[in-house]
């Protein structure tokens, strides 16, 4: 018994049809007018900007990757897998645009409400924001892959044309998580640095010139940068377990008792199922949120999730098939909950007090008292991603890591619109404190924001778990689809496998240092223009003279423009550097150049994960040992130990907002390149 | 045409004399008699309360070790192992006490040597202290390796009983460099703190009670710590090689034109020139003092790696066998220098001076500056490790890769001998501080400091080098004796292999966060001491009544030895649960213990090569940062970029001597202990 292959898109339909309706109900409720409204029309065109440069960006990069895959691709597929590349690019660009829209929207909508109605309505608003962000992001999903599918239904070449799609989702993630972490971070220090420490004024002050770019930035990256993060590993999960099924067929028809079909189908199948399971999720929010907004949150998480695995039993029951399918789903959701819970312990339990008492003796043992939980936090998260691997496995064999990493993702519509009302709860704050909407407000927004936070660790843990299983799944679809015989045991094997590892494990330490280093550059640029507009115009700090905001935005753009070069040659180049390179420097037939890139999947698999974990971890907690102290503990705001946290927060801030978010990605991109050119190793 | 067995351990035994003999001469110096002398024999004796100490947990946890060796190995030679586990700690402690001996003669003559005759002198006795070191560690290799060599000759078992040797020196590393790094600097730490920052005395004055404790911690971590790091990686890589030949036997004959039993000899043939190079290392050194040190000192390293490649070739002439075997070696040799100069230009070129000139916007920026050249320092080095296996293995085979190690470590006499230099000459100045020589001796043993600094480089690009390529052929060998089939192609194999690969990448991150933890719990205790001190007495602040320094170092020296508790059971306990937990949970016949385990021990090495590279040479970037604004630069001492860097300097500080060079110790101890246990998987 199948599915009819349209149900997909439709449902996908259906999901953008639910989202519009949602960003209309925003759209009506009142922007208050006046300054709020004005400032928040700046962040808006602002963050517009910023989405047309890197569009035209992805734009160059896209013509080009496409290009190459119609002419160097093999030609029973080559066309189509390039298009549906194309396709990809488009879909996540349009989730990014949709969310960029809503949740700059939503911000000024949310500071309004909570001026004039309290604090469920304006968390209501900014929940709103937020649900109509991870619904476009599941529905964009489903549409692409489901229609892909339903097109290409029964065709060889399904699994080679999926993987155009995942490409194409896959270099916008890079474009907007990466680029939007630059400009996020290089706008944040910047107007901090000048306005804060060198003129004194306060943070949000509409007097500086950065304080525009600053509210762009967490736009650009936290909601259009996360969004387009979360729905290339969404992709990539639905991707990697079709292309499994179709790679290990016999196998996966012996654990599953289902037809190869029918495990083709399964994925989409799920996701179709998760966007239902999101939207009663966001339904249960609503209806709670009146009474404990942090349960709320957690109560539509975690009940999705359950409904999720639920649906999951019901369907291989209705289907036939093996529930221990959906007992591997059920590992992945589990798995995605103990890393969230584990993620908020790093990042607001024992940790971070401990973090704020190193602060007392100053910066040095609070910087190395961060490192070091950082260094901690890794570790269980990922004994757990490696248990939940090992559950799948046992369950289903590789096609259960597969849908673990779905089991993780199916519920992405509601995880992904907790992770966005964070940033526009956050926004919806700098609003007030521009517009001058009194203390009280600003305490609203305030308690909206925390709650946000810890409800948000679990979406993270779901994310950071199941970018790993997504990576690794294509990573196994790569080691499938060449045929390489890679014998550890064998020397040659070894050789190439660990050269390649080695080449790997340095890929995401270069693209921490390349991050990083862009972050510093850009921030420069914004502290050198920020001092010149305060320097030529004398009027800014006295409040006569508006100061040109949009120049602070036009030059951190440009920069994190350019400074993505290097993080995307990086990533798309280095699988074609080392899988052609070493299949030109071994023997003939030895497979040097699969067998070298695997290794260099791996280790990169690896080196990402880990440092992903301890960057996150080691921002975050450095962030909230900072708000620990400012909430009057250890001395509070204004005493010693709150410039060391101080100092602290800021260096954690690239980690955390730039270099951590890109791994995801990087690893991603590195896989699914390889994937692609998998046949012509 | 073989070479009589009991050449090697005779070679050991001169070298030995030749340490003698050079100890002997630097004991005639004049020890300045006085405040000097009283000083330093306070060094030496709490340096012996330290290495006591250590020595009482090593025996007891050694006993323990040696008696399951004794129990559970294998009958046929499972006494022979436990017999050369306990000669392997004791050669290895051995080494480190008499290093440790000498180091502490040596500083208190170094700086008289500067006080009363000048630079070139002070620099003889510092270097020959060294060398005393140097030559004794490769002797001790020669003498242990050689005997057993000599006693089992023939013996089917020789490799494992090598291995027990091996374990052993891991195990006294472990300790000695583990807990050695968490001593000197809690010590570093806590006295600084209090001394300069709470009561404002200078570094290095004798009224702290802390500050013997801290020039303790200088021989303790950089000697004795140092000494059994590379003495563990110098015997390691040669039981491995001859492990390789042992079990790839056909194969490895095939690539070299000789015969097994001859393959079986090289590694020990080549360490055995290798000494005599080092020895005439030492005497060019010595030779070319008295124009230019840092010259000298570099002519010394080069030219002993130069005449030791020229003898590797010579040597394959010798015996007839291909000339292939020797450019193994020259690989490794390059391989190791080139490393040495790509550490040298980040923790001394222009990355430095963009560290310190981040630090005028503040602490934050530098502190981001430093991680982000740490995590790019890691690229060229792990690039350059992986160039040169993939060499050495085109030379020959992995028989190739073991030989490359040893072209790195072959010359251990002199590059150790210029690595423990360094303290010896740091220390002098400490003491020609503590007893009030004047500003010109503290410049000239200054001067001798940054000499040593900067060739140090090349000896620690060997040393890491080495220890990766070491490990690496560790777990080869592991691959090969457990005898499974890990073909990552077989979704099964995967499973096990990622599952071992994540637990791995987490042990790094764990051992780095404990041991980050421990400097700083030891080093609390530490304040409270020494603020106990000035409180209770306040005669010490006035000069008047002398601290009791000894106090200070039992208090170290206890946290240390009982924080190694978590280090030590982490890097033993990891293989032992991994191997026979995973047997445990997987099917009969499946091996998944030993498959786990190989993807363990790989994902392991990976991360600590990584790990280590990036926190040391982040460590000495910030270091360095710091002494490049105190020659003056960018406001020179006292300014506030300057106190920016003394923040990055005590961040980099236990990260640069702590945790960084533990990761070399934990990645060898798992591979080694792996080994032992293989036969029972």
């Amino acid at each position: 018994m199948n599915m009819p292959p349209y149900l997909t898109p439709l449902a996908g339909l259906l999901g953008l049809c639910l989202s519009a309706g949602i960003f209309f109900s925003i759209k009506k409720q009142s922007a208050g007018g006046g300054i709020a409204e004005r400032i928040s029309i700046k962040i808006q065109n602002g963050a517009m900007i910023f989405m047309k440069r890197e569009f035209m960006h992805i734009a160059l990069f896209s013509i080009i990757l496409g290009a190459a895959v119609f002419v160097f691709q093999d030609k029973a597929f080559g066309a189509a897998q390039s298009a549906a590349f194309f396709m990809g690019c488009l879909a996540s660009s349009a989730a990014g645009f949709i969310g960029m829209k809503t949740a700059t929207l939503a911000n000024v909508r949310t500071a309004v409400a909570a001026n004039e109605h309290g604090a469920t309505k304006a968390l209501k608003i900014a929940f709103s924001g937020g649900a109509v962000m991870g619904l476009t992001v599941a529905a964009m999903g489903l549409i692409g892959l489901g229609s892909l599918f339903w097109i290409f239904n029964g065709n060889n070449h399904l699994p080679e044309i999926l993987e155009g799609f995942a490409m194409g989702a896959s270099l916008v993630a890079l474009f907007y998580r990466v680029g939007g972490g630059i400009f996020t971070k290089a706008a944040d220090v910047g107007t901090d640095l000048v306005g804060k420490l060198e003129k004194g004024i306060p943070e949000d002050d509409p007097r500086n010139p950065g304080v525009i770019a600053d509210n762009v930035g967490d736009n650009v990256g936290d909601v259009a940068g996360m969004g387009s993060d979360i729905f290339e590993s969404y992709c990539g999960a639905q991707i990697a377990t079709v292309a499994i099924a179709a790679s290990t067929g016999a196998a996966a028809v012996a654990y599953s008792g289902g037809s190869e079909e029918i495990l083709l189908q399964l994925p989409l199948i799920l996701t179709t199922v998760g966007i239902v399971c999101s939207a009663l999720g966001i339904l249960l929010v609503n209806l709670f949120a009146d009474k404990n907004p942090a349960l709320a949150l957690r109560m539509g998480t975690i009940g999705a999730a359950v409904l999720f695995v639920a649906a999951a039993y019901g369907l291989t029951h209705f289907f036939g098939i093996s529930p221990l399918l959906a007992s591997a789903v059920l590992c992945g959701s589990l798995g995605g909950v103990l890393i969230g819970l584990i993620t908020e312990y790093y990042t607001g339990g024992r940790p971070i007090r401990a973090i704020a008492k190193q602060g007392e003796t100053g910066v040095a043992t609070l910087v190395i008292c961060g490192l070091s939980v950082g260094l901690e936090s890794v570790v269980l998260p990922i004994l757990t991603i490696a248990a939940t691997l090992y559950g799948a496995y046992e369950c289903a064999g590789l096609y259960g890591v597969g849908l673990a990493a779905i089991g993780m993702l199916g519920t992405v519509g509601i995880t992904m619109a907790i992770d966005a009302y964070g940033p526009i709860a956050d926004n919806a704050g700098g609003i007030a404190q521009m517009a001058d909407m009194g203390e009280k407000t600003r305490k609203i927004t305030d308690s909206l924001d925390v709650v946000g936070n810890t409800t948000a660790a679990i979406g993270k843990g779901f994310a950071i778990g199941a970018a790993g299983l997504a990576a690794l799944a294509l990573i196994t679809a790569f080691i499938q689809k060449t045929g390489i015989s890679l014998d550890l045991a064998s020397p040659d094997s070894l050789r190439f496998f660990f050269v390649g590892l080695l080449i790997g494990g340095a890929v995401p330490f270069f693209n921490g240092s390349l991050t990083m280093n862009a972050v510093g550059k850009a921030a420069g640029k914004m502290i050198d223009e920020i001092r010149r507009q305060f320097r030529e115009e004398p009027g800014i700090l006295e409040g006569t003279v508006e100061p040109d905001s949009n120049r602070c935005i036009d030059i951190a753009t440009k920069a994190a423009t350019r400074s993505m070069a290097g993080p995307a040659l990086l990533a798309v180049g280095t699988p074609l550097i080392v899988g052609f390179g070493f299949e030109w420097l071994g023997a003939e037939g030895a497979q040097a150049g699969a067998k070298t890139l695997a290794g260099t999947l791996i280790g990169a698999l690896l080196g990402c994960v880990l440092l992903a974990l301890f960057m996150s971890n080691a921002g975050g907690a450095w962030d909230n040992a900072k708000k620990y102290v400012e909430e009057g503990n250890l001395g509070g705001k204004g005493s010693d130990t709150h410039s060391a946290c101080v100092v602290g927060d800021t260096v954690g801030d690239p980690l955390k907002d730039t270099s951590g978010p890109s791994m995801n990605i990087l690893i991603n991109v590195m896989a699914i390149v390889s994937l692609v050119i998998a046949g012509l190793l």
